[in-house]
């Protein structure tokens, strides 16, 4: 392992590159942070809202809620973690472009954390990408029948729901990306 | 963004940590990469090996396939992928630990791919996570019947497979880890 870190050393930083390159790095980290947030929140509001009931010769008023489903549940739990996680990130990061020389410290703890959460949203969209296959698809060997026939309101929130999500996890593995190429830029050529 | 490289400048690693501190990174490295390559192949053989036939009253002989599901499908897959990955990237990580000049160029490329990799494998584990929650549990909001009551062999593959990509992806995510730590101990203090 590399040597051990000193933040409170006040050299701490010395082979930083100039500000200017470390406020252009940390801009385009606010802005896919920002990018971040609006995509969980977009996510979980559009699943939130899904819930359709319907007429359905012969059983009456039925319904599609979410909550029924233990993999919409998490889904909303994940990407709600992921909108909080954005925000507070995101006040880290512009806290950076006002004070530059805590930068490399931040890119280390945002690369970390960046990581946890990716594996977390990329998980969260297979889990519901997975059920809302068997509701679009059905699965005759085991008897899973469709429900997106009956229920069109409710399964386009869940497709446009897991777009957006797959979006968050494109935006995180770039926020990982750009930590790692921004760390890579400090070593010494 | 932070300044360019220049891989091919013959003074590039200048600032590397002295050649013991990087051997050590490596062989974590290795044996990360190892458990992870060991990971993704018990998955995958745990999930093909999984088919079970049964003789189910009134329906006579029954077949329960991991090919049935497109999630354990793509679960295969995914995991395959992930596991030739972890033998190109062992071998490369093995090169550095004999040519360590190159290590910061390779700690770079590393952190991109795993971070990409653990994507993968994170959303395949919750796409067969959540199809394998509702064969266990089923769904009687929308009239799915669970099948591990009757294919328990299939389902006890299911789930030894599931448990071992999830830690795949704790190794993928130690990676990135291990990756960003590196590079982050190269800036001089």
């Amino acid at each position: 392992m590399a040597s051990t870190d000193k933040p409170t050393d006040p050299e701490y930083n010395k082979g930083a590159p100039p500000p200017s390159a470390t406020v252009n790095c940390f801009v385009l980290d606010v802005t896919l942070r920002v990018l971040l947030f609006a995509a969980a929140l977009t996510a979980v509001v559009v699943v939130v809202t899904s819930d359709q009931t319907k007429f359905i010769v012969p059983f009456g008023f039925l319904e599609a809620k979410f909550k029924h489903s233990p993999a919409f549940v998490y889904f909303v739990v994940a990407l709600s973690v992921a909108g909080l996680y954005s925000i507070i990130t995101t006040l880290a990061s512009l806290a950076v472009i006002w004070k530059p020389n805590l930068s490399t410290k931040f890119l280390l703890h945002f690369a970390f954390w960046d990581a946890l959460i990716l594996g977390l949203v990329a998980s969260a969209t297979g889990t519901a990408g997975g059920v809302a296959y068997i509701g679009s698809k059905g699965n005759n060997h085991v008897g899973w029948v469709k429900i997106c026939n009956n229920y069109d309101k409710f399964c386009h929130h869940i497709a446009g729901s897991l777009a957006v999500s797959l979006f968050a996890s494109v935006v995180l593995v770039l926020l990982v990306w750009l930590s790692v190429y921004s760390l890579h830029g400090r070593i010494p050529k």
